[in-house]
């Protein structure tokens, strides 16, 4: 079942490699078919170059393995969080990439400095709260995904202008249209992230909001004029 | 129509992925025929990967598509900007090589620290200042350009020495005698940006005027010793 | 004899070179067969590229040579320590990979600032003290495996769950269950240490103690649940 | 004539290029004949990938061409000088690797932090003063050579114990017994460099002297006992 979509996510989690942003077995990519609610992810803990589009694990959004032989990536109940909040989305993929991290590891947002920043996402990449003693304890993994909800839902953001958030301690989880998107968004948000860090080095200050506005709405939306039709 | 110029900018273009200067599609160089007054321009939000000759776009200097399927670069304006104001350059490459956008989303003029900044450019490369919210929701891309050409008159620069300026907030535009050498200043910059970011780190202070002087004529203009004849 | 073993252990060698850990010939990995006690270790001073399996030369674990026709990595005596006093290890690698050596040198621990250094250790990776004049003088490869044991013993730390230590003003040992694993966690250490630099210079604190002991035993111990069965 | 020592410093400088330690025509290594008093260098500005033995230019050791069609490196007559006043060396190389400039443009020695230092030099690699204005008007390559020579006598350093010097502003020049020995220790430099850099930002300080002292001569000169005989 779903073997194009099997397919495209196997790619997805290989192009991690391509984009140096994975160690080992780390990092995974998943995409969801939304009109059968089935979500399709990386095993856990398989090597990059051994994968076969056969190994991925199709999954309800419930959380339940529908097809598949092998143990389904640890971080499947973010990523299912992550698709029942955010109904816009069709591809979610995490990352150890280092500047992100660290960025996530200080607790700090990522800051927009530039129109870099600003073709990717509107404002900033938002670090979440760190999570309670209970919350790691517990169902950690579904825990994870529900503080990136709770932080876009409280700071009052729209992920689709911003396709990404750090998890505090941990590292980054971006997303997008489909897992080949949400990949590229690990990509650009770890140059984003190593941009920042040099910039925040040198003592720069965020980019105005008319420029933000007017580069985010150049590559994105209705009024975009980036790119070919 | 130009099928050779066509062919030299294709390939400029793609000595930026050489170079690693540009992420997915980011990124474009173009070229002038002074003769014709025509100009040849990477498409928008092509892959470097799928790029052809063919696919280039040919624009009048005053911005009209002459020749070409595809939109070009939505850069373009700025490049154009920049043929019709400094009339000794036939090459323009942008890129958002890390370094230099740190520089730029610092606000930060890029100090000759030492000898290869100086065979590179006689001087600082300049940071212009901010648009203001009218010249970004106006022709943006045009007074990025503008804005360039007012930070070399303001501070009395000459653009055949300091092949390359910052956009706040932005990045780098250079340029030079071709598009394959201006693709290359971008390298240049891009290198010269990091260890002048390292060099800040490290307390250094500008080369001194006459080892500037020395290096930059070693290599340009009549008294130049650098290389074959 | 121990042809296998030495096949391993010349792969393992070579991964480090693949990691992007080493420069020309620095670095070593060795590997011991705990049923003979012998240990199978890299020659000194050999290229990467000219290497074979017959090189690797096997010493009895009090440091005879017991067969082979190269001299044996001059760090020998520094991996025999650790076989003996750590007998939980089947695999030891040295490096100067960039970052550790930083943190080698600045005398100083890497803090545990989040879950990438969880999944790999519980803790701090430890620096050692300096070695006096005496140490320095007397056996020093010996005094440097020495100064590993001791740090481990006075801190009260298991060298199961922190599978590496820095040397002070020197570099990164690190161990694992064979001579593929060691060489693997030393490219994870490099990577946890550029994080920890980069987070440090953004001001990190390190990660709460349920975060780090639910990354580690989701990753090891009976209670792991990464990865496949 | 020289036709092997062509081929030597023809690989020893392609070699700067899988260093990574070069952009563009930048660098140059050149190699000694003691019997005849002549030094092979490389040609001014050719691409490295167009380059062959044919086009190594043959020098007098007073600055006389010998041999070849092409001019020599403009940094020709800095190499003379150091084969004249450094006669136990075989090879020179210059280039401008990133982290070795940044210390030269901050006008900075390298301290020996650790043992990765002290396996390459031992003691500080000394940065030169500033030339002053005539002689950088005068003949600068010469007097570049010079100041190198005159900071190694002022401070009593010996060149086959430091196979490298940072001209200030400028950037590292090294050497060794031959052209493959001098462009390894550029690398080497260049690595000894970025540690140090990141360890200085982690508030390091330099490695102890018996333990500079242990590591060199366990590396160097009759009692080295690292490699094989």
């Amino acid at each position: 079942m779903l073997e194009s979509l099997k397919q495209e996510v196997l790619e997805a989690n290989l192009s991690l490699v391509e984009y140096k942003l994975v160690l080992f077995t780390w990092g995974n990519v998943s995409a969801i078919d939304r009109e059968s609610g089935l979500v399709v992810i990386k095993p856990s803990g398989v090597e990059y170059s051994k994968m076969t589009a056969d190994d991925m694990v199709v999954m309800s959004l419930d959380g339940k393995k529908v097809e598949g032989e092998l143990n389904p990536s640890s971080d499947t109940p973010t990523h299912l969080e992550l698709y029942r909040s955010f109904p816009e989305i069709g591809g979610v993929a995490h990352t150890h990439s280092t500047f992100a991290v660290a960025f996530a590891q200080a607790a700090s947002d990522i800051a927009p400095y530039g129109t870099t920043h600003a073709d990717f996402a509107f404002g900033s990449v938002p670090c979440t709260r760190e999570l309670t003693g209970s919350e790691i304890k517990g169902d950690y993994e579904l825990n994870t995904g529900k503080v990136i909800v709770e932080t876009f839902e409280n700071r009052g953001l729209d992920p689709e202008k911003i396709p990404a958030a750090l998890v505090r301690s941990h590292g980054p989880f971006t997303w997008g249209k489909d897992a080949s998107s949400a990949a590229k968004n690990s990509a650009v948000l770890e140059e984003v992230a190593k941009m920042a860090y040099l910039s925040e080095n040198l003592g720069a200050s965020p980019a105005s909001k008319s420029l933000q506005s007017k580069h985010y709405y150049r590559k994105h939306g209705d009024t975009a004029y980036y790119g070919q039709k």
